[in-house]
């Protein structure tokens, strides 16, 4: 507590804490029910006789300023304070619920099914991980993420993503979003824009532009980014979503990659792979990664947000050697390292095969959800409906022929219970997919699927 | 697995399985003693019949590419790998090992005794969090953070900082270093410098450089900055360790900390208080934080690496209300939000009152080192020494009159098994300090105290 002793004062000791506490309680600065320290803590902090506390708390007490709970110590009275301190925040910085509204179905994009996820295997592993914790590991670490983790990332994205690795070349980040912001960061030192997918993402676009960095736009279409518009333009990098396109959903064709990687070898510009949730492919075709093709032109980006839960905050970047140096540094100088406990407790929950045995169980749903969409689909709307992109992930885009998703309609759908995203809204040229918007299935049951369907039909194609 | 399945080919479904892992295997993208995929798993992730898997697994079994353990599935053989695509890291990424040197004795700052932490409270309430998880703490969160920890920590630094701060008020970051570099971000409208102590951590300049802000020294004296220097010049804020200045150890005073408020009033300039380890007062005399005295002029900046351990990476920042919207859109373009589990954890922790146990604990650890570290000054050092700085905190500057701790110096004093610290590192006016290092007694027991001194009085003052 702070509590100012004086001991040069005419007043004694326990009216000195009496007086301070008293005052605290009635200015709201102790909030009601707070747990005051025990007077065997207080009396150490203050070095002063135990008794001079117990005398002041009991005076408290008497007063009705404190109560006790049996066994549990001194509490503070709700009842008397004043509140003469308490802050009302202004209205703009007042909270926002994070709730959903379960009235809405949300076709939300980006959310997993969170109903799978093995949360009582990560809350045993995690006990686990704190009871062998050394003091290395409750000290400073390394920038670039803790061994155990980069080990496992290395092996399984061998694997599963095709991609050549060495642990040394991974740096664990906050998500993807610091992941990018890294890249923009060191990428500074040119002057050249980012290329751009066109549509994309438009948090991207947000990321880069506070970080300083300048944008090129260049379209795509079914095959992914039409690489040969970049071959006459100058940049420091490609930022691309090959194996699942935000928000149209094409996967790069083989063609384009190879084309991709070589003019970015002639022009010795990066490549940044995000392959946000490439895991849920769902023809049985995975296409390679782009890294595995060229390690030393690309900057793979991969998450857990997608494949476990975003709120575990944890991305990795598959970095050329060159790279890896200055990233290091700047991660360092960003946030130093991501928490430790979180990192072992993912490299074990990866290393005994919950990560993949997950992966497995969530296809499997994905794949149900979204030909059932699809079905919803064909059966409903009788106006002409065109599906944008290849059986991947966990959202597909549709455009909607004749229709006009302005902002009055998204409201009127939003009033009937469903919610439903513009593509529009990741275009930085405007005006090319007003009829096209994206529905997200990661989180929603083949019967909302349905239920926000018929809604939707009902007032866009009554 | 990244297994491109061929329908169309003229090898059966069998064989292609088979070549793709022996081929992978033998390239060392599957390496040795890696568990492979259930054939029930991988049959389902490709659509194909379990059978066609099984076959292809039994094949490679024969041949000695995979191995079983009876009830835990296939495993690759560690025998056969070609490693062809083993990359060897450059000699400048290979790993940094973070283990101590045992034989030293590191008088590190900044590092707490971790054999106080009590890990295992902690891996119960992470387990207890990860269990009763809500689907929306899974998902994506608020850049400001978890609104449990947000009242904790408004309530804990009312009691013991003497801060008035309502939840809404309170930013969690990922560390102080995250907090500085987001106040330099939303402060770089103006072109004015941020003014430093001076000596400062130098960590400090780095992370301001590196957000493209500007710096001005101030120096300081036993009474903390010296904030008359302050008067004439332009600054857009300044950033001060009043509780217990970094490095020389000094508190400010009440009288400087009055007229530095009134100079930034004044000026309508912030002052960004970092509080990094006022917890630890051993005088029983704390001093009111300047937020308290001037909530919407002062940033406040507090961190539990100190008080419980480095690698949590949890801060708080606790600001004016005019700069919290920026904060917070700030915080979500650079890493969206802290993990949220680890937030829950710690809110719990604190709600407990264990965190104000481990305190007061290690409170009476530290106050007992500083002391016992004073004493063996005293005894062992004939040449006359000067202590900075007042009874807080985990570390001390000591003036050895007379000695010049250049590198060729301290690589002696390494040598004799004894780390400690130039106060000149941190100085960006150099030469004022040559004779002065920092000792960090947080992470030493008393006996490891006394081996060092002993061990540099040989060396310094034989």
């Amino acid at each position: 507590m702070n509590i100012i002793i004086d001991r040069t004062s005419k007043e004694n000791l326990t009216t000195q804490i009496y007086n301070y506490i008293k005052r605290a309680i009635h200015m709201g600065d102790i909030s009601g029910g707070y747990k005051l320290p025990s007077t065997r803590e207080l009396s150490r902090d203050l070095q002063i006789s135990r008794n001079t506390v117990i005398e002041a708390y009991e005076q408290l007490l008497t007063e009705g300023y404190l109560y006790t709970k049996p066994g549990s110590g001194y509490y503070s009275s709700e009842k008397v304070t004043l509140n003469q301190n308490r802050i009302d925040p202004p209205l703009d910085v007042k909270e926002i619920s994070m709730e959903k509204d379960s009235s809405v179905i949300d076709f939300k994009t980006g959310i997993p099914n969170l109903n799978n996820i093995p949360t009582k295997v990560l809350g045993n592993i995690s006990r686990e991980v704190y009871q062998d914790i050394s003091q290395e590991d409750l000290g400073y670490s390394l920038p670039q993420g803790v061994k155990e983790l980069r080990e496992e990332i290395a092996k399984y994205t061998a694997i599963y993503r095709g991609v050549k690795a060495h642990p040394d070349q991974i740096v664990i980040t906050s998500g993807t979003t610091q992941a990018i912001g890294l890249v923009t960061k060191i990428l500074k030192k040119s002057v050249s824009p980012i290329a751009l997918e066109e549509p994309i993402t438009k948090d991207i676009r947000e990321i880069i532009h506070s970080n300083n960095g300048s944008i090129l736009s260049i379209p795509v279409d079914e095959s992914g980014l039409i690489v040969s518009r970049l071959k006459k333009l100058n940049f420091k990098a490609v930022y691309t979503t090959p194996s699942h396109q935000y928000p149209l959903g094409s996967t790069m064709s083989l063609e384009r990659r190879v084309e991709l990687i070589k003019l970015c070898q002639d022009k010795t510009t990066y490549i940044i792979e995000d392959d946000y949730d490439s895991e849920f492919r769902y023809d049985g075709k995975p296409i390679p990664s782009l890294q595995g093709l060229a390690p030393d032109r690309v900057i793979y980006i991969g998450t857990f947000s997608k494949t476990l839960f975003p709120s575990l905050r944890i991305a990795y970047m598959i970095l050329p050697f060159e790279l890896i140096s200055i990233i290091r540094q700047e991660k360092w100088l960003v946030d130093l390292h991501n928490p430790v406990v979180d990192q072992l407790t993912l490299s074990r929950f990866i290393n005994r095969g919950h990560y993949r045995r997950l992966i497995s169980k969530q296809k499997k749903v994905y794949r149900r959800r979204r030909e059932h969409l699809l079905y919803e689909i064909n059966r409903l709307f009788t106006i002409p409906c065109h599906i944008f992109g290849t059986p991947t992930g966990m959202h597909l885009a549709v455009r909607f022929k004749g229709i006009n998703f302005n902002k009055k309609l998204l409201k009127r759908i939003y009033n009937s219970g469903v919610k439903i995203y513009r593509v529009e809204e990741h275009c930085y040229i405007k005006g090319n997919y007003r009829d096209t918007v994206i529905l997200g299935y990661g989180s929603l049951t083949r019967n909302e699927i349905t239920k926000g369907l018929e809604a939707l039909k009902l007032v866009i194609n009554p």
